[in-house]
């Protein structure tokens, strides 16, 4: 199935932005002009553009056009529970994970206390890296415990989501609770991340619960802090 | 008035937790102990370590006793609407705001989008540096429309909180839309907040709106990323 024009278009744009054709701060050209350019109407240049502009990667400016304005990949992991592919589908990038490992082991004191269960009951630890457009953009280890979840071993998590296995076992996550720090990169974190050593990194640790209050997923993970923000919206109680 | 002697304790622990008397992955003494060594009783040693547990300095730890956790300063900007001076506040230390610049100048395209209205109208320019315990925490520039707000210069906000402020002149913050990012601190950041030239920072845009839709507040703030983290709750909905 070939894909819709206007995502050719909106793909073809991004591409100019990330590679530094269209440069932070810089006015891309007209609609008009950029569909002659392409050869396509102008509906689905605005198209694109519109997708752009929810990826926050473009703003309109009034009267004077559209400029690019972020170059990084908006998450929502701090305000919405999404699956790591929805939030890179929604920047138009293509997501890809790296299983590294998928083994079982004793859990520790920090992971028995994240899981209320007791140190040294056996969990699974799953190591992914996860990448858009083939750039590496998140390294995360996870722990769940077994007892609650015996098959979990059989499912290949390079093409299945965590979050939507869970949920087809019944236990789907609908709390998350989440400490953000950042850190300088260690090596081993650099190494992963293609980035430079103690360049900044953002640091998660989330604990998610099911809906009767189980937790059931402890994961600690390192964004590349060049390549990622993250938005909240917060209401009064 | 004499503070209550478990708040006396709890600044005394945290003092320790602070300079390191007490490490981070560490026992602290028992409450039997401390109780013993403070010469205060137990009750007043469990509620101070209590505070300190909510705080996220310590935890629990099932038989082994209680541990330092974290040494850093934990803020909840990310999940609810409170002033700086609250949020320290329930980190047991004393906050304090210095007013670095306050006058009015003309909103570039940036700060008019962000807030809505037409580039070069005359806004308000706050620039705080704040701290907890005198150790410098966030430095923060925030614009303001004028035209909602004649009198706020009269305001000396090394002692005012905004977000009262705003509230008192019936202009309450009710939601608040905020981009996270990090970067390596510039040199200004590196010298306004006492550390290493491209040391990790936090670096936060914020949109403060108020009941009506009106965005009244917009601000960038660089928090040091060694000494705070965030918490965020999210919710399936």
């Amino acid at each position: 199935m070939p894909s819709p024009k206007y995502l050719e278009i909106q793909n073809l744009l991004l591409q100019r932005i990330k590679n530094g054709d269209y440069q932070e701060g810089q006015l891309i050209p007209k609609e008009v002009d950029l569909a002659e350019q392409l050869n396509v109407s102008r509906p689905t240049v605005r198209h694109a553009i519109r997708n752009l502009v929810q990826g926050g990667y473009l703003e309109r400016r009034k009267k004077r056009g559209t400029i690019v304005t972020q170059t990084k990949i908006k998450q929502q992991f701090t305000h919405v529970i999404e699956s790591y592919n929805t939030e890179i589908q929604n920047n138009g990038l293509v997501a890809k994970t790296q299983v590294l490992n998928f083994s079982t082991e004793k859990a520790s004191d920090e992971v028995a206390e994240a899981l209320t269960i007791k140190p040294n009951t056996e969990v699974y630890k799953l190591v992914r890296l996860r990448s858009a457009d083939n750039k590496p953009v998140v390294f995360v280890v996870t722990y769940l415990p077994i007892a609650q979840l015996p098959d979990l071993q059989k499912i290949d998590f390079t093409h299945h989501s965590l979050y939507s296995e869970l949920a087809k076992a019944g236990l789907e996550i609908t709390h998350v609770s989440r400490k953000i720090e950042v850190h300088p990169a260690t090596e081993e974190e650099a190494q992963l991340l293609e980035t430079d050593i103690k360049a900044p990194i953002f640091y998660f640790h989330t604990i998610g619960f099911t809906k009767d209050h189980r937790a059931l997923e402890y994961s600690i993970a390192s964004y590349r802090g060049d390549l990622n923000y993250f938005m909240v919206e917060i209401d009064k109680h």
